[in-house]
């Protein structure tokens, strides 16, 4: 809920931030508040009114505890890289900036745990046991910048979540704020815990129920042996179908990607890895994981698989060197849109793998109807497409007719039982289409749980759930022809 | 939260039940009612008022809805083995037994899920799909008695829980009557799911929620191969080590169990495997399963870290027969208990892999110190002990001071960062023990979730929760230590 008369920031308030954080842990001027007035949807931007820098759990609870005496909104923040504006600030309200809680507080090997600050960014905990031969398994495409409190925030997932689960399967317990500033611990060392499970219910809340200020997560063992095939095909759907039938096979890839004809130029234009044939109208990356024996069994079944399906080249990388180059174009691709196209327009939903096919041909239809090119790049195993529409901003009206067809992808996955957004949340971006994947009484559930948590809306208003303010004829006008959904 | 006066079940209130159920839906005589005045653990009887046999969402609905507008409370009910007392009924109020909604409703092998109503017996699953190669993994031992329904409540394990996860991990969505009788849909066909994670939130949560009516499961291929290994110790301590080390190395067998001295023999006498030898101080029994070549290849790891560990003999069993000769024992160990001991009593109790060697060695202190025979049977890969506390209920004061002992066991239990229960629930058994785990403000958390989904409290009252009627003075006595729990 969005507060109808937020109060202003008292320099009464400023002093006691101050007395709280330092006066270096407060952030007032107008220009160092503008880097902090989007994430990494730039299509929403909104200045603070202030920002703070917490340096512990003790100085998060007191803000916190400041804020609910005050009747202040807040926004928790982490690195900013999230897509679908769920940091997006208030303009009355203050941003909490977790970038200086960047501890790693303990590596416990043996029980293979690690407890981390917030801030701490999603590479790092890999980077400190890697060396002992272990790592951490969610891997956005942003890890090397984004941290784990936003991840948390948002059940971050990854090319590698299909054999490995989403961040909620990683994380073991939270130390939390709750918005009236009292601090929790749920979860915890032995992954079984009895009462409700609040650790699960917290990962993906989008910062509405709190802020985690320590987070347990689970590390796993470096595997032994890793290979990466590359095939392309003269088609996409036959692509679509080999993921199908190597899934069907009882194997699970560690990741399985798809690129089309559009994506694989564009990576060639840009950074020319000369693996993904121009061509092909599309390529499918495996990824395998395990004892060497294994991987080299699977190494087989996938390629007989691809085969079948028509693949015209299979190219297999078992060192770390290959493997790189097979995989420097799918990570290029979205940059490569960016060169390609003015603009670019990500959508984010997810569809039963069994549909991919019928929904690439789709998507073809609607690119058709609108005019707009569609590259697909997506996270093929779990179903995940990430279309990125190309457009020019400069074209008046285009930006509109991107959003509605977007809107029209959307529809098209949850149609067939599919889900709103795979891994970028809902933030700001797509809580107005909530009510199309959940009817009036689960959303009015579902606000329930909010307001026991965060009674008075005070934690990251306005995002996740639509609002009347927000969403009032946008949404009835987005969510037309969502209905008849079919979850099988 | 038990009510203090809870209303008289009038005999209009019967007609309205009948009406909806068929008069063959609603048992009153008290003979009949005898059958349902306990669950699996014996110790806590108690008739309840009337129980009802609802078919369909539809039906339950309805119940729901009368017991939510006459203040009638109700506690629902699979197929009573829980060993918590989670389905302990009320004098007072209504039981609801699933027993008659036990249809699959939907099987989808391409997407790999199972739909079925909450009455489905667990064996039933794997049963309906093995035939296409597929099983549904989480296996209690009670898996050919216990219901689909009753696992979500108490998020049941089994055996290969370590590998594959509990019920929870498994649970894809669900169709639930909320205490008021309005019905929700949480999760679906794909696992990303924007919004709180109300399944997750829901499963565990011993029927204080709501009832799930109907439930999307997660079914997995069938392993290539699977092959049991069984190495026997001269001490239990070794046992525990050559766990700690198999996981160390990074393998993650399907199941690890060990079992101690008196348990082997116990078997040994009631159903003579001839495969556990009577002078090994403990017998441990990995499973492995994947493609051939992996099981292959981890066998010999195993086997090596057993040697390493000081095994006397590794039988190793490739066929279904051969495997099942050496589970044999496993799987009758809490009977034969039963046969060597008038009366036993199975703790539930989970601790970090790395503290077992320790545990295991405290437990023996704590039997010698109470003068009462424990026998160790227990899931070693995810630490979670089932101490089986032998005893003889006819001489006095036995049972008060085994109880005391399976406190001091959950003390233990907790004090090195364990939990109060792996897979049996809290129920009305441990509920007095929860704050032993939790503070003030978690319980207090926990409870505002409860009490958004179950405002008026008459979802399995008394349950879970620690009451001021049930826990009063026994809870502080029984907390008493627990003070200063470490999690690492």
């Amino acid at each position: 809920m969005l507060l109808k008369n937020p109060p202003k920031i008292s320099p009464n308030l400023i002093k006691q931030l101050e007395a709280i954080l330092g006066k270096d842990g407060v952030i007032r001027r107008k220009d160092e508040l503008l880097t902090y007035e989007c994430d990494g949807i730039t299509g929403y931007r909104q200045r603070p009114a202030l920002v703070v820098l917490p340096r512990s759990t003790a100085e998060i609870a007191a803000v916190v505890k400041l804020c609910h005496d005050n009747e202040i909104a807040w926004v928790a923040r982490g690195a900013g890289t999230g897509l679908s504006g769920g940091a997006l600030p208030l303009e009355e309200g203050i941003l909490i900036v977790t970038a200086r809680m960047n501890q790693i507080l303990r590596v416990d090997l043996d029980n293979q745990r690690v407890v981390v600050q917030p801030g701490v960014i999603n590479n790092w905990v890999t980077q400190a046991v890697s060396g002992a031969g272990f790592y951490y398994a969610p891997d956005p495409s942003s890890q090397i910048i984004c941290s784990i409190g936003g991840n948390v925030a948002e059940n971050s997932g990854g090319v590698h979540c299909l054999k490995y689960g989403v961040t909620t399967n990683h994380v073991m317990g939270l130390k939390i704020v709750l918005p009236d500033g009292s601090i929790i611990d749920v979860g915890g060392a032995v992954p079984e815990q009895p009462g409700y499970d609040l650790t699960g219910l917290f990962v993906g809340s989008e910062g509405t129920l709190g802020i985690a200020t320590e987070i347990t997560l689970r590390i796993l063992k470096t595997p032994e042996s890793i290979c990466v095939l590359l095939a392309d095909f003269t088609s996409i759907e036959a692509a679509g179908q080999a993921v199908a039938d190597i899934i069907k096979s009882g194997m699970i890839p560690a990741g399985m990607e798809i690129m089309d004809n559009l994506s694989i130029n564009a990576v060639e234009d840009v950074v020319a890895t000369g693996c993904y044939p121009r061509d092909a109208e599309s390529v499918l990356l495996v990824e395998l994981d395990g004892l060497g024996v294994e991987v080299t069994r699977n190494k087989h079944r996938v390629a007989e698989i691809c085969r079948q399906n028509g693949a015209r080249n299979i190219t297999t990388a078992n060192d770390a060197e290959t493997r790189l180059k097979l995989w420097k174009g799918r990570k290029a691709a979205f940059a490569a849109a960016g060169k390609i196209s003015p603009n670019y327009f990500v959508q984010d939903g997810v569809i039963p793998r069994t549909q991919l096919v019928y929904v690439l041909q789709e998507i073809k239809a609607l690119s058709e109807k609108y005019g707009y090119k569609i590259a697909n790049v997506f996270h093929a195993g779990d179903g995940n497409l990430h279309p990125l529409i190309l457009y020019d901003n400069k074209v008046e009206g285009a930006w509109e007719e991107v959003e509605e067809l977007g809107g029209e992808i959307l529809k098209l996955c949850v149609r067939v039982g599919g889900s709103l957004s795979g891994e970028h949340g809902i933030g700001i971006d797509k809580n107005c289409y909530m009510p199309a994947m959940f009817n009036e009484i689960d959303l009015e559930t579902m606000g329930y749980v909010r307001d026991c948590f965060n009674p008075k809306g005070l934690a990251n208003p306005g995002k996740l759930f639509p609002t009347p303010r927000s969403c009032g004829e946008a949404a009835n006008a987005k969510i037309q022809g969502f209905a008849g959904v079919d979850v099988f």
